[in-house]
């Protein structure tokens, strides 16, 4: 049998500018592969689960050493296949192919269901890679402060004409992914009401700084927001309480949010979502000894607490899913018309993904964080004027610490993404930075994924679950000469529900990587502006003719 | 709205060495995306139907005239993508990427339905690319005939010592794929006695010399077999009847086959299988007015013909199911012991994909007949001691009409595809050709599919439903730099139960060519031998390290 927990091993990337593999293009994704294990980075490092429940970066421990091994020896002109986190291969290839091709918990659609991966899992056949678990480009939780930031950025485009300071942010839960919401909200100017039903996560908030303040009770919270939003200070406050109760109050007193959102867990009805009326530990106790009864009362909850949200939608408050699932949890209980207002992709996000713009990010194989410093310049200086991405990165340099291997994500699109790698590039090159980059992006971007449960809910011409478009992105981006690409499935939402792909390139100053750089971070948006002109997206369409693209069948 | 069916349009590739497009790489899928559609090739060419229910070469006819003029202008260091059939985008690589990425019928697994499809089809969103009809690899019935053939030589490998002389093999079913097996029977040296019931297809394979002879009761086809077998002459004969009636009364008398399979529709128990005492009048006008009882009385028909054929099996005949799911009908029937006899593909195709042996194929794009018999010269001159593949290569010279563009299937495995690619290129190069030629294969091979109903039945390992394995296929046949590569779902067994990759390489005769022809074709076998070693497979693991193959997860 193979080793799955090792709780002795502590691995983290080397750093600095010693190669210890045969070059940098297969250095980088050995460095990369182990800060996906970083102790600072992964959840559960001694089970070589990175993070999103039981996202892997290889299958077992056995595999782990072979992919480090097969990567130490690798030629340049050599590629290694790993399939759900085994390293199967080596192959002839050439210089400008990728180094390493990954696919990733995979099924025929017929037998795609946790039931038949977990029966594969157990054999010893499987692993769930993820999205970027076991793709080795997971950076910790910035990558989630700023797609909420971006959410939230976008929002405030769309319906504060770009300006959220005054503006305030309802919204509840501050787990794992909703934590990031305060300090997304502030770093976008506005403020922001988060109610929360645990006491430990709003401490666990204030501790880390990603929220400002606590309230005792509504009145002083609504008196917070008031004060901020006439001084035109970004604050974000936690609430102790059931969303259930308080976003029903806030209606009934007439308190008109600037947008409204929410985060509790409802997808999970048992374990996620605390019923109305409940202490914790009632919920507690009765998840074990009747979780049909708290799944009722939860889901009850949730319908009220749907229905206010519903009465903030009509009075005209911008109102979002999370992509939580809680409409279709309200549908279940009566509330017909639970799904009137949208999830937060075709809301917000998808306008971004029309010009290709994502979830881009880059990681510094020296492990100085000035290095990323000064890329943070380079952007800067690159792009002139775009305002909210310098606010990015003021911001984030000030409020996220780096875990692992430094990095930075910010949300760029076709024409820029190039333009950052070539100069990124050559600031190698020329001695700038200490060691290479590597640069890659998230699965959940533009022209990488099929998920009509979140990234393509509500495609305009009902293409939400065609998968071409992920798979021809993945095929290109190893014609064009990415380091690494992979094909997965079931990331995010889960087995049967989506297909994405991923892909990630060094930048190690040669002029090879110039070339390739601008094929790949030209090619990979410009998949994702393909995909949405295809769907019939005006902003990608014309998108796509500003930037020159030759799309045959789309644009005629 | 665009155009499915035009009747009025006849396509027929150019042959010859002018080219339209820019070069080879280009006119090379030019050609065989109208090759495809050709009427000679084509079920229903006005409506780009190429074979397989609606297997389609493009989308629509607004489509197949894009793709044609983006091939035109497309340049040697540029790529075109297909998306189910419709020509998206054109992005620039490099001389060594494919140029053209297909994948087509790409659903996310939850939708992956035929109702779904055809909800997408009906939108003008999709479109049904089968193995090689949205691949571009079609060549006829050659294919068909060649897989059998193969089946039967592996089956006469396995029991009787690679020489079937004096033997014969019981089947039922001369449609359109089950015609092809009394052909293939004797040029696998092995005489056939197939039960048919609709005399028109009996008439139909004897004139297209498919079939030898005709009897007109069992008497006389068993006097006819008895006679070829005691002149080990290889005979097929037809006899009109129903294999329900026929099998028992075989079994019955006391006669023993060598072999026993069976290919009449039994996957479609309305349409394909007629009930056993039923006049062929009753089943027609039955399966309008009452198909229920069409279908109750064919199931219980297929019981006991699959009874039947377990009775032969417990005799110790060889006996398999061909890949129409009568196993499956006579289970839901009753018989509970139905599977005990096995699948074509884990009986006897799975020792050849252990050897990465499949269905490579060729065609020539001058059209000119002699540069395949060219070709087979070469084959042969290269495979000194092959004598099953010199049987095969002479037989089908003598017995099998071209259709189209002239081709050639041949079964050859990990070792053997470079060098014959190889030595086909140098035949371009030096002028023994009058121009290129592509090299490609089915889809149903060695590394190229997962579909636990047909192809990967009962792995050793339980692997069946894992599809990482086709998608690293087409991703490293793109790094490899095939010509071009596609990715498909729902080939062969339809929507939900399959994904599978296909690839094709040109020999234009140049010295890159060369280059990647012996990467290409040495690294896609290998993918097959690599899968088939992983899932424990002894002759895989031999045959990897025979070639020396480098497996580190798998051979450690
Ligand atoms: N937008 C996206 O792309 C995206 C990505 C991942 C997850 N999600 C979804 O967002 C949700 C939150 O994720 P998470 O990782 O933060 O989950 P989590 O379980 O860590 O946090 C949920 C929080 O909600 C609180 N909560 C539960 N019921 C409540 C109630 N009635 N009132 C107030 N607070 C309550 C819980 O105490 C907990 O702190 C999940 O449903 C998840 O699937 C969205
Ligand atoms: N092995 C493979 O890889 C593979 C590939 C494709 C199809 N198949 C399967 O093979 C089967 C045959 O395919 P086809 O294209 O030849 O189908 P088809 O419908 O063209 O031919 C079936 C033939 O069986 C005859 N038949 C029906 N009932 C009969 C009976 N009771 N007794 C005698 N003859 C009877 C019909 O008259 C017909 O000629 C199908 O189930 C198909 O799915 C297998």
């Amino acid at each position: 049998m193979t080793t799955r927990i090792d709780n002795q091993r502590v691995i983290r990337a080397a750093t600095g500018p010693e190669l210890s593999a045969k070059s940098w293009l297969t250095e980088a994704p050995m460095r990369m592969l182990m800060n996906n294990l970083d102790p600072g980075v992964a959840e559960k490092p001694g089970e070589l689960v990175v993070y999103g429940g039981i996202g892997r970066a290889a299958r077992d421990w056995e595999s782990f050493d072979r992919i480090v091994a097969a990567l130490k020896t690798l030629e340049s002109d050599q590629t290694l296949l790993v399939q759900s986190g085994k390293p199967v291969g080596v192959f002839q290839t050439h210089k400008d192919a990728p180094r390493v091709l990954i696919a990733n918990s995979n099924l025929v659609p017929h037998w795609a269901t946790w039931d038949h991966f977990h029966e594969l899992d157990k054999k010893g056949l499987a692993m769930y890679g993820q999205m970027t678990a076991g793709s080795w480009i997971y950076i910790g939780s910035q990558g989630i402060v700023q797609g909420t930031y971006e959410t939230f950025v976008e929002m405030g485009r769309q319906h504060y004409d770009g300006d959220l300071s005054g503006r305030w942010i309802l919204t509840a839960g501050l787990g794992g992914m909703g934590g990031a919401q305060p300090l997304a909200a502030t770093m976008a100017g506005a403020s922001c009401l988060a109610v929360e039903c645990q006491p430990s996560r709003i401490e666990m908030r204030l501790k880390t700084g990603y929220l400002d303040r606590q309230a005792q009770d509504l009145d002083e919270a609504l008196a917070i927001i008031d004060e901020a939003v006439k001084a035109k200070k970004a604050v974000s406050v936690g609430l102790l309480g059931n969303a259930a109760d308080i976003f029903p109050e806030l209606v009934r007193r007439g308190i008109k949010p600037d947008a409204v959102t929410d985060q509790t867990s409802a997808h999970d009805p048992i374990n996620g979502y605390l019923p109305k009326g409940w202490t914790l530990a009632d919920w507690e106790s009765k998840r074990e000894r009747d979780p049909k009864a708290v799944e009722h009362a939860a889901k009850q909850s949730m319908a009220t607490h749907v229905r206010a949200m519903l009465d903030f939608w009509k009075m005209g408050v911008p109102t979002v899913d999370y992509g939580n699932n809680i409409r279709q949890m309200a549908l279940e209980e009566g509330v017909a018309d639970a799904f009137d207002f949208p999830g937060f992709v075709p809301a917000y996000i998808r306008p971004l993904f029309c010009r290709g713009i994502g979830p881009f990010r880059w990681a510094a194989l020296s492990g100085d964080p000035e290095d990323i410093y000064k890329t943070d310049a380079k952007v800067k200086e690159l792009t002139p004027g775009n305002h909210h991405l310098h606010n990015w990165l003021d911001m984030a340099r000030k409020r996220i610490k780096f875990q692992g291997l430094p990095a930075r994500i910010c949300w760029v699109g076709l024409g820029d993404r190039h333009r950052l790698g070539l100069a990124f590039n050559e600031m190698v090159r020329n001695g700038e930075l200490k060691a290479p980059l590597v640069i890659g992006r998230d699965h959940l971007d533009s022209g990488s994924v099929a998920s009509p449960n979140r990234e393509t809910e509500a495609m305009k011409d009902g293409s939400d679950a065609v998968s071409d478009w992920p798979l021809l992105n993945a095929l290109l981006n190893t014609a064009s000469g990415a380091t690494w690409v992979s094909l997965h499935h079931g990331g995010g939402v889960g087995m049967g529900f989506s297909q994405h792909s991923g892909m990630v390139i060094v930048c190690d100053g040669t002029e090879d990587a110039d070339r390739r750089l601008e094929r790949v971070l030209w090619n990979d948006p410009a998949t994702g502006v393909m995909r949405h002109a295809d769907a019939g997206y005006e902003e990608a369409i014309d998108c796509a003719k500003e930037n020159g693209l030759n799309l045959p069948g789309i644009l005629g």
